[in-house]
């Protein structure tokens, strides 16, 4: 039942609707699941860490703490940022509750209604959901293999009539894309970006997820690296590399922009949960941290291996995707006049579940891809999923040929 | 430097600045701070409870949770709210991360840039401070030892050129003025509402806290007994009954409140941490709640008894108070012509620390009052303390009258 209701979390409100229609009462083989594996939390150390937790650190659990995070988190996130390149010296960190709070901040302290706020077309639909909230004017640019799109961004930049107050981008293991930014592209991003007083929000909750170890340098944070008059605010999370269910994630900016932050956090939630930053420090310094992000490259590496090979042996040959290189996704690309919502009806009467592409485009409208996550598919489900899914999709593009014709 | 940190987060800002100044190096003996205290929390309970969860919830208190709440847990608050009279029925509750964000959620939904809020004064800061981020106009009313002053919100409402969106009370043990409305008051109130289209706010973090059981009558909600045409949203709060640390709170409103308000928290936070969550209901589940606030009961009643024989014995006669009948706070009252201002700039050179009647105020200046919270300050401090309270205010009033002569 919970399984259920997180699952759909991050569907289109339209699917959810024929999902609740079509599956009572079957089983379903689901790809849709953008959060990690119940499987693969540390349960184990985390049980280790409270039992250990010194009795005043226990009751401290249970109190309140300052608005701006518990200072010892605090600490232990400075040296890990540190350690990525990220300038911790001249920005100021807000423990946030969840890395949605931090972006629900960042769209309070600079967003008034009706202001502009661009982003990567596909884009994170709960990033989607908050401006929509506070109804911005979001417009979507596209990316490709290497990042969003410059010339498209340049040229939507010009054509506005007002500044965007905002940029927001996940440049490592996209959701849903699967994508991870060039080096290049970041610069030309930042060159864009240089100058003209929008601030680039870059969201990073996957970077510490990459496949292969040679290849971790391209997780390098734009803000490391910001030789340019561009405003980086950085944004991370707890929820792949602890758990979502402790709601931790944390915001990296200038002390202006922080002192401000700190304020609106204020009259969110008073302050972070104790316990669940105390659990988190624990975690991190009694050097669980990086034995368990070892576990979960490892496991997710085999899991976007099974998936890749099964939709190798699957997919019809016009269906195309970029294998990841880290993440949770793997974005499929249809065949022209293909909706995934065509693709989504059937397959769900077929027992089989994913994100449609037009949940992640701003204005719900562009259906070309569709996005499956390894991250949380049971592993023996995997290539059976994969195999109705392809027999689906030929169908539907069979029947479109015929209708052609 | 928690405990410290902690107990200034409610304080006025000029009075930390104070604060900071003069107590550098010095032990300070503080009736400030309005969170329980450490040494009551249920640790020994949690541990259990901890320990004893099945493999499977373990794991789902790492996960996403709906946005509405843990489904067991919005299970087991309606029928704690049942117990109490409130008509679940015909409501929908949304588990908040605190009961703050419940506030801040409240406000997003109905008050825009420049919009009234009606309030108490003095009133719950936290509150406060939420309605000032939104940049509401806050209008305080004034309050007597039943409730608040039913001709002054009249009149109120009657000078005021817009309809005020909300009205903001907390009638359970009073934060700060430690008083709890009659029951002809409530009724009085909701008279007032009543087709007005005021939205009445009921903030209820206390009502479990009542000292003796034949006054427990007297918590019984507003929105119980709501024969009137007033809109009410009923707020809760784990903070004061299991720990601020665990950041649960709830709100129980309308369907239609509800559904903008789950939107609303969506974009806030996803949800509220599923760990806290868990452990919250197996809190209740286990039969751990009720023991619990029976000991809470007898402990702060103990307090307050032990702070009331020592201001009985110390204070000079022209400072006046209410005996509480339950919660955290008494609240002083001095004589007319001195602030509290002056008491604690001289109080905080002596080691003791309260919150300043101005703390509460919407406007930061009412301050013939003072807050004592009986919560949190050790035991064998409190007669010491509030013997240099009241010598310091002997003296601050004996400095007046000679200015005066």
């Amino acid at each position: 039942m919970y399984a259920f209701s997180n699952a759909v979390n991050s569907m289109h409100s339209e699917d959810i609707k024929l999902l609740m229609k079509q599956s009572s009462g079957k089983s379903m083989i689901s790809f849709a699941g953008g959060m990690p594996n119940n499987d693969l939390f540390p349960v184990v150390e985390i049980d280790e860490i409270y039992n250990a937790l010194p009795n005043d650190l226990k009751k401290l659990c249970f109190q309140y703490g300052p608005t701006s995070g518990f200072p010892p988190l605090v600490k232990s996130l400075e040296k890990i940022l540190l350690k990525k390149g990220l300038p911790v010296d001249k920005n100021k960190i807000l423990i946030t509750t969840g890395s949605l709070q931090a972006i629900s901040i960042i769209t309070q302290e600079f967003v008034n209604q009706g202001d502009i706020i661009l982003t990567e077309n596909p884009s994170f639909v709960g990033a989607l959901s908050v401006f929509e909230t506070y109804q911005a004017e979001i417009h979507g640019i596209p990316i490709d293999k290497d990042g969003i799109d410059i010339d498209a961004l340049k040229q939507k930049i010009a054509s506005l009539d007002k500044k965007p107050k905002l940029l927001y981008v996940t440049p490592n293991y996209h959701n849903p894309a699967g994508i991870i930014y060039s080096p290049k592209r970041k610069i030309e991003l930042l060159e864009v970006l240089s100058g003209t007083g929008i601030i680039l929000i870059e969201d990073d909750a996957y970077s510490d997820l990459y496949f292969k170890e040679e290849e971790k340098y391209l997780t390098k944070s734009m803000k490391c690296c910001n030789d340019f008059d561009v405003e980086i605010i950085y944004t991370g999370s707890f929820s792949k590399i602890l758990g979502p269910g402790f709601r931790l994630g944390y915001m990296l900016a200038s002390p202006e922009i922080f002192e401000k932050a700190e304020t609106i956090k204020q009259a969110l939630d008073a302050c972070t949960s104790n316990f669940m930053q105390i659990l988190a420090n624990e975690f991190i310094n009694k050097n669980k941290l990086q034995p368990y992000l070892e576990f979960l490259r490892k496991e997710y590496a085999e899991r976007k291996d099974l998936l890749q090979k099964s939709l190798e042996k699957y997919m019809p040959k016009e269906v195309t995707w970029n294998e990841p290189k880290g993440g949770f996704y793997i974005w499929l690309k249809l065949p022209n006049h293909i909706k995934s919502t065509d693709i989504f009806k059937e397959s769900v009467k077929n027992g089989v579940v994913f994100v449609t592409g037009r949940t992640f485009d701003p204005v719900s409208k562009k259906d070309d891809r569709l996005r499956l996550s390894f991250a949380n598919v049971p592993l023996e489900d995997m290539d059976k999923g994969v195999k109705i899914l392809a027999e689906v999709m030929k169908e539907v593009f069979e029947n479109r040929s015929k209708l052609k014709l």
